[in-house]
């Protein structure tokens, strides 16, 4: 039986005018074969699947990926998918623009030979995996979970003296007690005027009395991942951080409430924006308002005031507005939401702000 | 005062009839701006160094990065890119193709439209990259040394009933308290017949009484990495895993007498893989004797049976023969080595095996 991901992938091939897909991208690779597996290439097409891994994934691979031919690399890899796809009489076969470095077209296109034309793509899986099945809210949701659960039992270690990477330290211990394989990316861990940089890197500065500390973390459970942060406080907060902490509270409250199918999404990423620059910190919020997430921690789509495109049931992202005073301190609140035909599902609901 | 390092790539620039290189990947812009930094690009050359990157990373780089004029990302970097060589004249422009994806060459060469050529490159900075400095040694013997105190704690929790994942938290939580910034890659636990994996992924099976359990582990020190394995058991230990314990070690110890300058790699390889044939086990150890380390976990020199050059004195890299017997246990011994002119520095000897 052919997968959905796969009929559809197909339809797109068809549509495209492509006998078949060479896919390079991990994660595109995850998706389609439904299993998550590394270092290795998926060639699809209506007339066969074909995957390749090396010597390391092979068993692995034959016991777990059922909608492929499993070959094994032996020599050259380019030379192998070429010669699968002459064999299966292709002619014009698609690449990931995006993922495949020069050097690999290269190699491709001398094992081609001429014989057939390798056209680039542009995101022909990625947008299948805008959509989440339940299966994969199944995963994305327990991600939440542990993710919640850590920052519930991080909040009783936050306090004066304790460094930043032992915050990050015990979180990254937590997760895995927890259910989780790893974290899904360097956990955040930013303290008082660290946290004024928005992508800052956890240091081993001691968190003192009357501070913020922001937290940005996620969470990896079965490839699936969450990305969450949360602003803690030792000890008394300034009236500015009081008041600056509730307009991005409110900004994100105000995205979140405009959410659900057929809404565009530059008007969501807008609407917070707007209401943080009308509070007179509209210089102060220098990125999107959120990303998809999924296989990766970053994916389409891009909630921006750029994207021109419309927000569709079953999507997943993160919401984030921040406000970043240089030198002082940020105040960044991220939760994630999955789109509803009729609204929105804040998934990470049980999480205090 | 121009370093050391951009006079080398200088003057690899001129031999290639090159006017300038376009540096996309992070390890080789970290290495030629000696400063650890992602998401940028770098375009090096005798008239000229240019540093770009984004908002997010613009006033770290301005205050740490001295070799290059730093210019912020604003709308296409690709734009960008080509308007700086080209108001610079170039003509023949080196790119990075193991690095570039298909797409960024695409765009690159749009921008350029016809007014300089891009050049394919191939490991002009890894090459450089091979050969460590004393600042470089400093960092790698010190995320060694993390490394080695890991694995002493380790070793007393490792006993029944623990599972693999809660081992890999500890080690994860242990080397932060103890001044890395995290793991160098996702630590491989491996228990009773999960160590006859290679890349076995780290799962929640419990270690039971009287089998090996295989941990491969690395420390990430400002962006140098370290990667040592050691196999501990719990319990008793089989005639046979005591005697392929052995024959491993053996074959190691052999290897790494072997290594000074201007040794040929192949040789290396040879040693240890002819040891463990001999005595019987030539199928079992599939895969390279070990790997170059030190801004990235694998990186030149490539220490296999089919390389073709020669050591030099300052390469670091791994030695690690294995034996992976099908279903039952695998044993695999990894240590740090420096190559120096009259012989070698075991980097890992603090670590018992």
């Amino acid at each position: 039986m052919v997968s959905r991901r796969l009929q559809r992938i197909y339809t797109k091939l068809e549509q495209a005018g492509l006998d078949s897909l060479i896919v390079s991208f991990p994660a595109n690779i995850s998706y389609l074969a439904d299993y998550r597996i590394r270092d290795s290439y998926l060639i699809v097409s209506k007339k066969a699947n074909i995957f390749i891994t090396d010597f390391r994934y092979i068993e692995e691979a034959k016991r777990n990926i059922k909608i492929a031919l499993i070959r094994k690399m032996n020599g050259s890899v380019f030379k192998l998918i070429a010669d699968a796809c002459l064999d299966l009489s292709f002619r014009r076969i698609g690449f990931e623009e995006r993922h495949l470095p020069f050097a690999e077209y290269k190699k491709l296109n001398e094992e081609f030979n001429k014989k057939a034309d390798l056209i680039p793509t542009f995101g022909l899986v990625e947008e299948l995996r805008e959509i989440k099945s339940p299966q994969e809210l199944g995963k994305i949701k327990e991600a939440v979970a542990i993710n919640i659960k850590a920052f519930k039992f991080i909040h009783g270690l936050i306090g004066c003296g304790i460094r930043e990477i032992e915050i990050a330290a015990e979180l990254e211990r937590f997760i895995r007690y927890n259910g989780a394989s790893s974290s899904a990316f360097d956990i955040i861990v930013a303290s008082g005027p660290n946290s004024s940089f928005p992508h800052h890197i956890t240091s081993s500065r001691k968190v003192k009395n009357n501070e913020p500390v922001l937290i940005d973390c996620g969470v990896d459970y079965l490839g699936y991942k969450s990305d969450l942060t949360r602003v803690f406080f030792s000890g008394r907060i300034t009236s500015t951080i009081r008041s600056v902490y509730d307009i991005v509270l409110k900004s994100q409250d105000r995205a979140i409430k405009e959410i659900k199918a057929a809404v565009n999404i530059d008007k969501i990423d807008r609407v917070a924006r707007q209401y943080i620059a009308q509070r007179e910190y509209g210089g102060f919020f220098g990125h999107n308002l959120g990303h998809g997430i999924g296989l990766e921690v970053h994916e389409a789509p891009h909630i921006s005031a750029k994207e021109k495109s419309k927000l569709k049931a079953g999507m997943v992202f993160t919401v984030e507005p921040a406000v970043y005073l240089p030198g002082r301190f940020g105040i960044r609140i991220e939760d994630m939401v999955l789109v509803r035909e009729e609204g929105v599902e804040l998934l990470s609901g049980n999480l205090d702000k």
